[in-house]
């Protein structure tokens, strides 16, 4: 930790150059406890300061060139003009460009994002929000929610302004910018039926995400208006959007020796692992097994084979979800709003004909 | 903003359930002002209140139960448990992995990272860096630095515990764990010298990074201690250690018509961008030109070819670099020290004999 010489009295560390001007020096210059110099500069506590000694104050600030740190400005105005930012796991490639996308638009209105991971855990997203609470940001996105997510609906109740990004909760108390799974699924569905493929199986996201539950779910609706039965054992659940889940998931779909010609995973990571899992099986792509993923993430065109996949625009949503942010700050009273993003199919090469 | 009621007295947002006891509860209850209670809380000024006005404070904040803030806490102990973890950029697959590791360690010891995202511009940095000070950040781990890094020299001359992560300064004044590059280069060169190449040629990263510089200069190196020439334009020099970079060095490197059957990149996403110019003249990897990245980042296994890479342990070396600065906190006097960190060389699809 820094040398005491190193902190203002206020906390803070100092600025740049020689030893920076603190809050005792303006004290010591005006002959008064530290604390009135603080009440002076709070415009809520400046009036409990007789005017003379306030005065006194101002003019030591003034004499010094004293200026109180960013995080006292925030308590004097209320606003620290940072944001806070929970992602459930930044190395899932979806997310380092929707954060980009956020940090982006909350920069060009003068906002600053502060980051925490979260790991899919609910304990460290209380964590981290307690902690950057603490710090006081004017506000939090959320890539990280749960469809039940106490944490999210005390923040709502609290009026604390939360969008969630990515992922919403059943509630759907808080703002957010989500994708439009239902269409996407479809679209899936029916390029692979397109193909000629009767037999497909779903490796299903965490049924406590809201993107897992809403894809599973427009799964079998689609799967049903094509008219085809899905057999027991051809949906197989992860437990997270993994590429470990992904292998494991196909794996356990091989055990259950039902019929597939292709696979609709849960996310790209999860498609990756499916890859793997099917070519260690001896079963190639997409000759042998067609596979589709969600979000076209990074470098999804350079896999091999180039995957086939649901595209969402990566950098737009984390912009949608920071504007959505911002409207809140100005307006905490603004209905609540729910922006999906639509997701586009881009066909490469690990989809074909069954058969091919 | 929240509403007023959302915040207590000193700023924070309110904890669990119903209204959160506020210093300014305690202050009424004791029959003083809020200041007074603040300085009760703070060792260095609780000498400041008057004895039995120091009790009644106690005792209110006793009875009602009356939490500080952790924002508080940090003020009454200087030290927050926050770490702020400045990354260059997250959309890079090098980063998020580091970045576990970093937070793996740091939770292990109780301390929660803060990261910003600087996007490789040096006021961002400074923005971030400034940002995250005035939150009472304990101290930086910096996977950002420039080989003249102003921001770095000056942590360092404050006193403030700074690590650097993945980049050093040329003044070496700060600890860092870095990759063995001079080492990683050499085995490039090596391996590509007994595929039976001759005409190598380095897209290089940015000159002003040390990665880059050091890598630029082993090859250099490398190649003369093989007895290989290096002609004038087979290196490139790139802006960023991006894939558009990487791209726009191919087209140099072909512009110049200069003979290269090999190219060693500046990193794995320089070498995707190669990938895609070589592809774009009608070049073919490895046939016609082998390809060597840098990182051996995430997915560059799955690649189309894959990737031939100089492997680091990423989630490794967020760790150590976290155990550094938690060295640091503990004995800010302790030496500086360097880690280096062994690249590995991991052969795959990407290269081969020249012609093969």
């Amino acid at each position: 930790m820094p040398t005491s010489r190193n902190r203002s009295a206020d906390g803070a560390l100092s600025g740049r150059g020689a030893r920076k001007v603190t809050l005792r020096d303006v004290a010591q210059l005006a002959g008064v406890h530290a604390a009135t110099v603080s009440r002076v500069l709070a415009p809520e506590t400046r009036v409990l300061v007789n005017e003379e000694t306030a005065r006194r104050v101002e003019q030591a600030i003034e004499q010094l060139g004293y200026q109180p740190n960013p995080l006292a400005r925030g308590l004097k105005t209320r606003r620290s003009t940072t944001i806070g930012v929970l992602v459930t796991d930044l190395t899932n490639p979806l997310f380092p460009p929707i954060v980009r996308g956020i940090e982006d638009r909350l920069l060009a209105a003068s906002y600053t994002a502060l980051l925490a991971n979260t790991d899919g855990r609910p304990e460290r997203e209380r964590h981290a929000y307690e902690i950057l609470s603490a710090r006081q940001v004017d506000g939090f996105i959320m890539a990280t929610a749960f469809r039940q997510d106490p944490l999210v609906d005390e923040a709502v109740e609290r009026g604390v302004p939360v969008v969630l990004a990515v992922r919403t909760t059943d509630s759907r108390r808080a703002p957010a910018v989500i994708f439009d799974d239902d269409l996407g699924m479809r679209r899936a569905v029916e390029h692979l039926v397109e193909l000629g493929h009767r037999q497909i199986a779903h490796l299903a996201g965490p049924q406590t995400i809201s993107n897992g539950a809403r894809r599973r779910a427009a799964f079998l609706a689609s799967m049903s208006e094509h008219g085809l039965t899905v057999l027991p054992g051809q949906i197989v659940e992860a437990d997270a959007f993994t590429l470990d889940q992904g292998e494991q998931a196909v794996a356990r779909l091989l055990d259950a020796d039902v019929p597939f010609s292709a696979v609709i995973a849960g996310n790209d990571l999860m498609a990756v692992g499916a890859l793997s899992a099917l070519a260690a099986a001896g079963r190639s792509c997409p000759q042998d097994v067609s596979v589709v993923g969600f979000n076209d993430m990074p470098l999804a065109d350079r896999l091999s084979p180039p995957l086939t996949s649901l595209h969402v625009p990566h950098h737009d949503l984390g912009v949608q979800a920071a504007e959505l942010l911002l409207e809140r700050l100005r307006d905490p009273d603004a209905p609540v709003r729910e922006v999906s993003v639509e997701e586009t199919l881009v066909v490469r090469g690990s989809t074909a004909p069954p058969g091919a």
